[in-house]
C-alpha cells in the first residue's frame, strides 16, 4: 500500500495539470479508502449559487482513482470504465469532503464507493459507485 | 421549442463561467436533441495523451442540459439528478463531439442520452445516460 | 415510520405474487435502512453454481422499496426511476442477505444504497443505488 | 458470428431454467444487436397493472447476454459487471420487446445498450446500459 506522502507525490509527477491548479488535496489515504478536498472557487459556482456537477464529478473520479493507486501501487495506470453519480442536495458554496472506499479490487477490475459532503455538513450532497479497469500486475 | 440561437443566448447570460472559458459550442438543436463541441486544449490531457474523463462528463452534462432546456423552454432550472457515464474508447487529442437526445420528458423528469465522439471517428469514446429533475411548468 | 410488521402487512396485500412465492423475507426495518433476505433456491441457479443477477436485482429492487415505504408510510406509491448495480463477486449458492439505507428522502425523490451479501461472508457480492420518484404527500 | 438457431440452442442447453418457463424468445440476432421478447403472464403485475421492474431488468441483462454471445461465439462465459436502468414509462399489460445493441467489444470487457418497448408502443418504457467482463480469447 502507498502512504499518503507517496501518493502526493505519484500525482504531482503524474498529473502536473491537476496539481497547477492547486484544488483537490488528498487529505488520507486509508487500507481500502481515502478522503480528498475539493478547495472552493467561485469559478465551480453555478444559478442559485451552488457548486457545479462537473466538479463533484471530477472529485469523485479522482477520489476513486486515488483509492485504487493507493491499493495496488504506483506500477501502472487504472482506466475509468464506468462512472454513476447521484447528486443529493445542492452543495453550499464551501469546500467539498470525499471519502471514498473500495468495494472490490480483483485482478482485472476494482469497484468503489465515493460519498461527498459539504465541509461541516453531516448530509451528502453526492454519491458515486465507479469502475477501474486495471492493468496486468 | 428553443432556437439554435435562444439557446446560445441564454447559456452566455446565465453560465458565464461556461461562455468566459471558451471551450464548449452548442452546434445544433433539434426537438428532441442536441450536438456540441468541447474544443480540445492541452489541459484536457492525461497520461497516455488521452483526455480526461472530467471533460467528457462536463460535455455530456451540458450536453444533456441543452437538450431539456431547448425542449422545456428558459423558464426555470433543470437539475441533474443521475447521470452515469460508460467510457469506451481513449479519446484522441483533438476535439469531442456530444449526440444526445431525450428518452422521456415527463412532468417531473427528464431522462436522455448522450453519445461522445473525437471528431471524425465513427466509433464513440463514452456513452452516457442522465436524469434531470424538472421545475414545476 | 411503519414497524416491521406493518412492512410484512402491506406488502402480503399489495404484493401478493411476492408474498406467493415466499422467497423475499424483510427481516429488520431501520429508521432510513432495512434487511432482507432471500431464500435460495435452484431455479436460480446459472452455470458455475452462481446465483442469477436478475435474483440479486430483483432483491435489491425489493429492499429499497421497503426502505422507502418504512419511511414514508403506506400511503401511496413509490416508483423506481433508476437502479444501478456492480456486480462484485459471484454468489455461494446459499441465502442471500441485503442491507440497504436511504441516503436521501426529498419531497420528490428518494435515493438509497443497497449492499448484498452471500449469508455468512463478509465481503458483499453486489452494491445497489436506486432512486424513487414519490407521490405527492 | 452465432446464428439465430445456434443462439437458441446456446441458451437451451446452457440456461435450462429460462427455456422451461418459456417466458423469453430471442427473435433476431444482428452483427451487434439481437431483439429479444418477453411473453406476459400475470404473475410480472404489479399494483396499477404495470410490469414489475425486475422484469425489465430480467429481459434487458438477457439481451444484453445474448448480444455479447452472439458476437463472441459460445466458447465462454461473459459475466455482466454492471447494469444501469432508467424506468421510463409504466408498461401496458402486454409483451415486452427489448433492442439491443453493442457500443463496444473490446478484449476485457463489452459494453451495450437496451431499449425496451411495449409491444406495438413507440416510446420506449426502459433503457438499459451494460458492461460484460469477457474471458480471455
Amino acid at each position: 500500500m502507498m502512504t499518503l506522502a507517496e501518493v502526493r507525490a505519484f500525482l504531482d509527477r503524474e498529473f502536473p495539470q491537476i496539481a497547477a491548479n492547486a484544488r483537490y488535496t488528498v487529505e488520507e489515504v486509508l487500507p481500502r479508502g481515502a478522503r480528498l478536498r475539493a478547495a472552493y472557487h467561485e469559478s465551480q459556482i453555478r444559478p442559485g449559487g451552488t457548486i457545479s456537477g462537473p466538479t463533484m464529478m471530477a472529485l469523485a473520479d479522482l477520489s476513486l482513482y486515488v483509492t485504487v493507486l493507493a491499493a495496488i501501487g504506483p506500477v501502472a495506470l487504472a482506466v475509468t470504465t464506468n462512472l454513476n453519480i447521484n447528486f443529493l442536495r445542492r452543495p453550499a458554496p464551501r469546500d467539498l469532503i470525499s471519502e471514498s472506499r473500495l468495494l472490490k479490487l480483483g485482478n482485472r477490475l476494482a469497484v468503489g464507493e465515493v460519498t461527498i459532503f459539504s465541509e461541516g455538513e453531516e448530509e451528502p450532497v453526492a454519491h458515486v459507485t465507479g469502475t477501474y479497469s486495471l492493468p496486468p500486475r
